[in-house]
């Protein structure tokens, strides 16, 4: 039996996009989040169901980010999103964003646990919460690419941002979205303006927490001028709470991409 | 002839909800503003053909901000704007934002300029632009409350903000929601958990920019029990940017308000 596929569409408004005109990462897997939870809701168990009988929540690990193409302003994406596989701990979903005429423009992959909210542990998977998605069980999930970590932090650029009152969500959690926010505004403007990222590879470690200070660190590597590479760090408190490493290719002209 | 109204419906997705899971005030200034430039675009009078063809833009220059009740998570509200009237050099344009019942949530007043984005100067209106709204011409446009000033600011709680290049649209400006997340989260915590505004005057003075640093200060002045009022300041340079004035209401229960 199939995994069941959920699609939606969204028009990406001004205010999701960029210097570019394009969807910026943050509101990206901000619409794609959207489409699962409406997925959730649709099958019974959503966010709230879960928290409210079995205190539990889903936490994405890791995220592994495709991107042929990023949709601009007022553009109708349709976001489709599937629970594929799953083992005793981990869940297997994967999201694509196409455009009206069907072309892929982005495929993301992402492994995610179930964690106890009150006691902040994972816990395992249950039938109740996992049949409604028809996903396959595997003995191993897809394994998605660690990202690098910066061998020397000496040779990285770093910016500071507190955390914010409305980067808090309803559930008291930052939401994921700010990290991959505060990894990108690390590097300069006139770098975020002439390029556009092709690969993302995100995996979260520890959560944030309001009033964190937190410091976002990038070093730039683009050696190989058709491979331009970025390298992530967030941490807070001495700790390691995500990393990432992006590949950028350099935009042709502005807005037209 | 009356004002052309434009309305459209918005469903309110998780991401642009705060820790009540209402709508922010930085949002629902998006999305209302989403409604207008649709109708420009509707009216063949949209932001890249005033840019284009005279080298103009609308920017505003107050708000004022009646709040009812803030639509929460997944709610659908219909958003309906109008240019109401104008006069030489001030067009006053109406918003509103109801259920799906038709009840009333908000109410925004606004008053808008057009700006010479070269000389950054404002100019006159003309016909060219303002004929398709059927707005009347009129000798004064409504005043908007001003904010009070704050008298002195060793009395103030103050946060600094860098402006990030995601503050920046695709015009090179801040986008004005930021201001409201500024000026909201000089606040605490517990504070906006706590509290809805249900009243907001805003008055935006002088442009920030990229890679400013900018200060956001607020006196919270609670004397009285039943009208709780923050007045707020964004400085940058020694320049005051905007000033606000909030009026709050306690939250009875939190997301149940």
């Amino acid at each position: 039996m199939a995994a069941k596929e959920f699609s939606e569409y969204h028009t990406i408004p001004f205010y999701e996009c960029d210097v570019n005109n394009q969807v910026t990462i943050p509101m990206l897997i901000n619409i794609l989040i959207l489409a699962s939870e409406h997925q959730n809701t649709e099958l019974g168990v959503d966010q709230a169901a879960l928290i409210s009988k079995f205190g539990i929540g889903w936490v994405v690990i890791s995220y592994s980010i495709k991107i042929n193409r990023l949709p601009t302003n007022n553009a109708t994406v349709k976001m489709t999103t599937r629970g594929t596989s799953y083992n005793r701990y981990f869940a297997y979903r994967e999201f694509w964003l196409h455009d009206e005429q069907g072309n892929e423009l982005v495929k993301v992959e992402s492994v995610w646990v179930l964690m106890d909210e009150k006691k902040r542990k994972i816990t395992p998977m249950t039938d109740e919460i996992i049949a409604p998605y028809h996903s396959e069980k595997v003995k191993r999930v897809p394994r998605l690419p660690r990202p690098e970590i910066i061998k020397n932090l000496a040779d990285a650029t770093a910016k500071k941002y507190q955390v914010r009152c409305s980067d808090i969500d309803f559930n008291g959690h930052v939401n994921n979205s700010h990290y991959l926010e505060w990894m990108t505004d690390a590097l300069s403007m006139e770098f975020l303006d002439t390029h556009t990222p092709k690969q993302i590879d995100i995996r979260f470690d520890n959560e944030v927490k309001y009033g964190n200070l937190v410091t976002s660190s990038v070093v730039v590597d683009s050696q190989d001028h058709d491979r331009i590479k970025t390298v992530h760090e967030i941490t807070a408190n001495d700790e390691i709470s995500a990393s990432a490493m992006f590949i950028w290719r350099q935009n042709n002209t502005k807005g037209n991409n």
